[in-house]
């Protein structure tokens, strides 16, 4: 499977460690990588691990022509309010009938419907793996191990920066506090407003009820509120009666349609979903056969991610016949 | 799909009104039915899910000589000391090259790698994903959805009767009491110390290490420990300090080989391990490329089981060409 990275930061660079660390069983190569800021690297025989980029390919067009690859890698930095420009390059691998993976969640809240359909089209895969629990099987589980299952809502807490922020609350400390040790473990940006006023949470949600329930939606039409408002004293006070705060996205399919929320829930300090805490996740899947199941993953970081990534391009090689499952 | 059952309780009548549910999408067909109880019905057309039994065939051989199947659904009572009957019933199948399903973990706690290799010789499939976890994809999530990855080791919390029995000693009560209590919700049998002593969990430990790591092992060579000695004042002294104790299945590979082990753990109330109480079950499983993950079942019953039983025979179908992935 010959692959093309848009972007090569450092999910992009623990996935190129691990392709070339499991050449022997999987033989995929990367035979181009573009990015805004190094420039472009293209190489039909492989790209080594520190590439040496030429000149920024003038476009994605450009960069995609050249890079003759069965399929393409988008890991771009997100713009959350759009989705671009993932969604762009997205488009541009399909119409050159390339299968893509992404880790971007973008593009997943905000258009999965649409370029499903668009890939159906092309006749190629689309595979996201990595963009809700960085890497833990949660759409392959429902894709290849839960068949005829009709999935009919789901729970999850999904965002590591308010468990790192709650659980200095739960310590005294400030949410300023929280957010810097939340910003020292690399989990939140500069504007950390993202994860505080629930935007990753209702991005991951929207994907999800996209993906799982056909919604339809965006980011903007999921019922958000963050835990900007939450006091110490609250989060506090709370401990006291062994209950916390907890960010959590919900979604179910009721008569009305499809509610999709986040919230910050006070819940048991023994609840599931509070035990999953700072970069660990839950996500537990209300089926019709199978009950309500749920994947978890532990102290997950940009390995995880790569392997995401790298779990996607299997699938992808297996559909194509590169690899027998 | 042609299926013949070996055993046919409630987890049997469940998963054969689910064939019945699910036949315009999935084309399976329940050809015959053996039980010791009632006796053996045969129907190349189809079986009601209200079988009249004939007299019961005089050996599995003239059983499955005369229901002409695909696979073979073994789904009798565990002798959990020997995997016996099950492990003969399952050679048999391999025997006729019948694909086999079983929800019986004795077989693959006693002698998983020589069945394995005695189904590849055949050329069938050997599936078996409602053994552990009541159905949750758990085989099927390392099969399908973690390639090139090696596992490392697991914790588990599986067992649903100590969960129950403990949660009655943190309300001051006896163990009997939790005992008679888990006895109601059906989830213990007549003789409760298979489950008081650690012997279920010993078993799926077991399962679990077999499938995983290769461990070669059975029941009886785990490390064993049930909660046969706590008292409900150490249960509820813990509590206090918000504490508990749960029978965890544990296993890894270090440099002396692989360890599998079932204790009753200390552990903080607010422990993942601890958060799935009464019939749910977690597991978390350590590799190699993907960090730590779980999966967990929350309420899990005859249901599930029954649906684990049925995402095998779609497996089984799909690598047949009978279903396309």
């Amino acid at each position: 499977l010959r692959l093309a990275l848009i972007g090569y930061g450092n999910a992009g660079r623990a996935f190129a460690r691990l392709v070339k660390r499991k050449r022997g069983e999987f033989p995929f190569l990367i035979v181009g990588i573009h990015t805004a800021r190094h420039g472009t690297a293209y190489d039909a025989a492989g790209i080594p691990l520190d590439p040496v980029f030429g000149p920024a390919a003038k476009s994605i067009d450009e960069f995609l022509d050249r890079a003759e690859s069965d399929a393409v890698v988008e890991i771009t930095t997100l713009n959350p309010a759009t989705g671009e420009p993932a969604i762009s390059h997205i488009r541009a691998a399909f119409a050159r009938r390339r299968h893509v993976i992404t880790a971007n969640k973008g593009p997943i809240a905000h258009a999965y419907s649409d370029l499903a359909e668009e890939a159906q089209g092309a006749g190629v895969q689309f595979r996201f793996e990595s963009t809700v629990m960085d890497g833990v099987p949660v759409f392959n589980m429902v894709r290849n191990n839960l068949p005829g299952v009709k999935i009919l809502g789901f729970a999850g807490a999904l965002n590591s920066t308010s468990k790192v922020v709650i659980a200095a609350m739960r310590e005294g400390k400030s949410m300023q506090h929280g957010i810097n040790a939340a910003r020292r473990l690399g989990i939140t940006e500069a504007d950390s407003s993202y994860d505080i006023d629930g935007w990753d949470s209702a991005a991951k949600s929207a994907a999800l009820a996209n993906v799982f329930l056909d919604a339809r939606i965006t980011p903007l039409s999921v019922d958000r509120r963050g835990i900007g408002r939450l006091t110490t004293e609250r989060v506090r006070e709370l401990a006291r009666s062994r209950k916390t705060v907890c960010l959590v996205s919900r979604a179910h399919v009721g008569p009305a349609g499809i509610k999709v929320r986040v919230r910050a829930e006070v819940l048991d300090d023994t609840d599931p979903l509070a035990a999953f805490t700072g970069t660990s996740n839950l996500l537990v899947i209300h089926t019709d056969l199978m009950g309500s199941i749920a994947a978890a993953g532990i102290d997950c970081g940009v390995e995880q991610t790569a392997y995401g990534l790298f779990s996607d391009a299997v699938d992808i090689a297996r559909g194509s016949a590169i690899l027998r499952p």
